[in-house]
């Protein structure tokens, strides 16, 4: 079920190399990764992981309702995070030529399927 | 000339509340805030620090590049963050409607000139 929905995600994004379902506690539920061997994408999404907690915890200090969606662009990455719930949330991991737009909007099409899935 | 160029990217941007050039270290060397009650942006720009800081942390562990960019999105308020250099970055709020765009382009235009006069 996730493995279909994650899968139709990374094929559809253009420059997509890598997607995760993980937890805030840094463990991957299901994860797609593309033949692409310039960053180990296990490490990036645990560390991954820790921003988000820093960010969910921002988030919660600030009361400004539920965190939706981190982005981070590198030199030579785009990381976009979708949080799912207060437990889960998707990394997908694109090159700095990838269609940025597309993956967000992808992830917030498919974020209440996962949703559903997950509960 | 901070305070041009940093007023300059609030007013162009559409739902722009408050932008911020700051350190690492969460002091804000300029800041300009729309009058804007639901939120407190001094706090908000010192959480964004540390938020900002870790993903710096992650990024250099992942040998990734030079962080560029970081956005969070929650239900109330979109945050676009662009790291400068070592030391200072920009935080722009804008409310969840804001056009996320032109943010994102504003301080990608406008970030070599806040380069120049830091140095």
């Amino acid at each position: 079920m996730f493995s279909d929905i994650l899968q139709g995600i990374l094929k559809e994004t253009a420059g997509g190399i890598g997607i995760s379902l993980m937890g805030y506690d840094g463990i991957a539920i299901e994860q797609h990764l593309e033949d692409y061997e310039a960053v180990d994408l296990q490490l990036l999404a645990v560390e991954y992981a820790n921003v988000l907690k820093e960010v969910k915890r921002a988030v919660e200090v600030l009361e400004t309702g539920f965190m939706e969606e981190v982005t981070v662009k590198t030199e030579t990455f785009l990381v976009v995070v979708r949080a799912l719930n207060e437990e889960y949330f998707v990394v997908l991991t694109l090159t700095a030529d990838g269609n940025f737009g597309k993956a967000r909007y992808l992830l917030m099409r498919d974020a209440p399927k996962l949703r559903d899935v997950l509960s």
